[in-house]
């Protein structure tokens, strides 16, 4: 039987493990925290540092592969381990082109891949230069995760908040959509591309609402999507799972914002929306089986649930009962015992064949479960 | 957060468990063998006999609720539980009756619930007043499972395999169709059916073939189906899932054969082809949550993966990747280190919208996958 680890043990560790138990395989999660969502569902669990070179190399030395939930991982260790015959999902190379955020824009350009102008800053002093290039999103190169390492500087009075750190500094774009599209990559190079989705953000709050598959674009904008996705996959020359978010500006160019080497929150429907999902896909994958079908079941609606602002403590959800009664919606909780402002908790997944149904049942979903503190 | 426990820790736990990570519960399983397929899988595992009144009640005194998922559990302490305010899914009274096959015939006679002529044998010397009843199937009241504890006698001389222990003498139905219909019960005794699913058996080896959901019949003899399945469930009074097996007989009469309370194997398509599986449906009835869509989504077929003959040790699978290249083909194996012949050490569903697809793809699995012991 198969040994396979993953790094960090958080929500999409857990879902992998879910689908993990359909396959003859024996699973490992190193992560620092031992009631992490992820701790309780793998045969073996290791408490470590994923960003330490001993404890990453000492836990993958035994396996057959090895994959990660989160980029903050210690890519030395993952090298050696790769050079001592580990099968590392995604390769290294590619896991440090996309985790430096100046590396992954060079990517981009060095490989003709459009994506928004940029310009790369050193330290605080060097944005000075270039006011001129405002409005832009100043990017932290290591770190950035969640929307944390990213500040939107629109005029020079922005630029106190800008980092005094290696940066990308960002042309604003302005953007009609935001697409992702969720690519499998096997061993052999074959790949598969899942139905593109639409990321809906509230623009007041620059937060995530809900994502939508399929998308709801223009075939011919569909395609750019898609071919971007695709050379952006080829080029990093990596099997796995990657999800690549896009934007399309108001002229219909589509430009690449970031890609994610790793299975993403955009793919989370794909679980109940998709015949294989990217939970399954990746253990195709990482099995050496066949890719299975990326085929949409029914469009899919995606509500993420964050803990609501004030409440810090034991997690308790409300509204459950209440949404649950809707026709194919779908709860994932991650087991998070603690909540937090922000924290993603959960999520929820709808399913229908209307779009319009699926937008109302979003609303519905994100007025009525709320992630709450116990008093 | 719900703390839910459940005797027993074989595939179907292993399924539960899988089903259980979308919900926010912590979960308990007991079973003898530290390494069986759901230990790895839960919050807390406690070796322990689930036949013992103790092991029993020590493990679920501090519970929320319980379920099973073989029936030969200490049904005294489950019973000590429910007093002291345990939920048990099914209740005990219920399980009880399904229990021993005496009190799981005399019930279907006591509702007039449609079931093959039967007499109860207390032991072997019984048979010899009942000679004119054969060609009958002689079933031991306690403790048969899975085709263990059923002897077909067909005329005198077969007496000698008669069972010399409380017993059920089943008067032979010739049988046209095999029928399952898996059926959730909440709480407060809302329901919903699944759709029927046609045993299909290898007559010479009497062994299962495969399922196919739904069932290939006429609406008239669905109808009768599913209303004898639904009477067999109202009666038992119990919420929780049930799985209740009948006969089609030649003259379309439809009979109770037997009745599983609890997720069952011929409700194991319903995780990829239905919108709630039987799995996230018990999750649902026992966190109290609303009934989810046993709608299809595709028509589905089931072959039961067995330990071939002649083959005992650690376990390895043939074919797996052969049959993961046909569309829509998923596989599930279970975990156990050590197949031997005619264990059931996993399944594979196949989806389509073509029942002749179906069937042929049933019938390639059966010729492709192979379950060795390494030699």
């Amino acid at each position: 039987m198969e040994r396979i680890g993953i790094l960090g043990g958080g929500q999409l560790g857990r879902m992998l493990l879910q689908a993990a138990a359909n396959y003859p395989v024996e699973t490992f999660v190193m992560e620092n925290d031992a009631s992490c969502p992820a701790a309780h569902l793998c045969h073996h669990f290791t408490k470590g540092d994923i960003s330490n070179f001993d404890d990453v190399y000492n836990f993958g030395k035994g396996l057959d592969a090895l994959t990660i939930e989160i980029e903050a991982v210690n890519e030395d260790a993952l090298l050696k381990l790769e050079n001592e015959g580990v099968r590392i999902y995604p390769k290294p190379a590619a896991l440090k082109t996309i985790k430096n955020k100046i590396l992954q824009k060079q990517f981009y350009k060095d490989n003709e891949i459009p994506t928004s102008e940029f310009i790369i800053t050193q330290n605080k002093a060097d944005l000075n230069h270039h006011t001129g290039f405002l409005p832009a999103a100043h990017k932290l190169a290591m770190g950035g995760y969640d929307g944390r390492g990213v500040e939107l500087l629109r005029s020079k009075d922005d630029l106190i908040r800008a980092f005094d750190a290696p940066a990308v500094l960002e042309k604003m774009v302005t953007i009609k959509k935001e697409i992702a599209v969720i690519i499998a990559v096997a061993d052999n190079g074959e790949n598969a591309l899942y139905p593109s989705v639409d990321m809906v953000f509230d623009n007041r709050l620059n937060l995530l609402e809900y994502q939508i598959s399929p998308a709801d674009i223009p075939e011919k904008i569909l395609w750019k999507v898609e071919a971007v996705a695709l050379k952006v996959v080829k080029d990093l020359k990596s099997p796995g799972i990657f999800a690549v978010e896009l934007f399309v500006d108001m002229d219909d160019n589509v430009f690449v914002n970031e890609t994610a080497p790793r299975v993403h929150n955009s793919g989370h429907h794909t679980i109940e929306a998709n015949f294989s999902s990217q939970f399954d896909m990746l253990w195709r994958v990482m099995l050496g089986y066949p890719l299975g079908s990326t085929e949409h079941i029914l469009p899919a609606a995606i509500v993420n649930l964050l803990g609501a602002e004030g409440h810090s403590g034991e997690a308790v959800y409300e509204g459950l009962n209440e949404i649950l009664q809707i026709e194919n919606v779908f709860v994932h909780i991650y087991g998070k015992k603690q909540t937090k402002p922000g924290r993603k908790m959960g999520h929820i997944t709808i399913l229908s064949k209307e779009k319009q149904e699926l937008i109302h049942q979003a609303n519905r979903v994100k007025q009525t479960v709320k992630v709450l503190a116990r008093i």
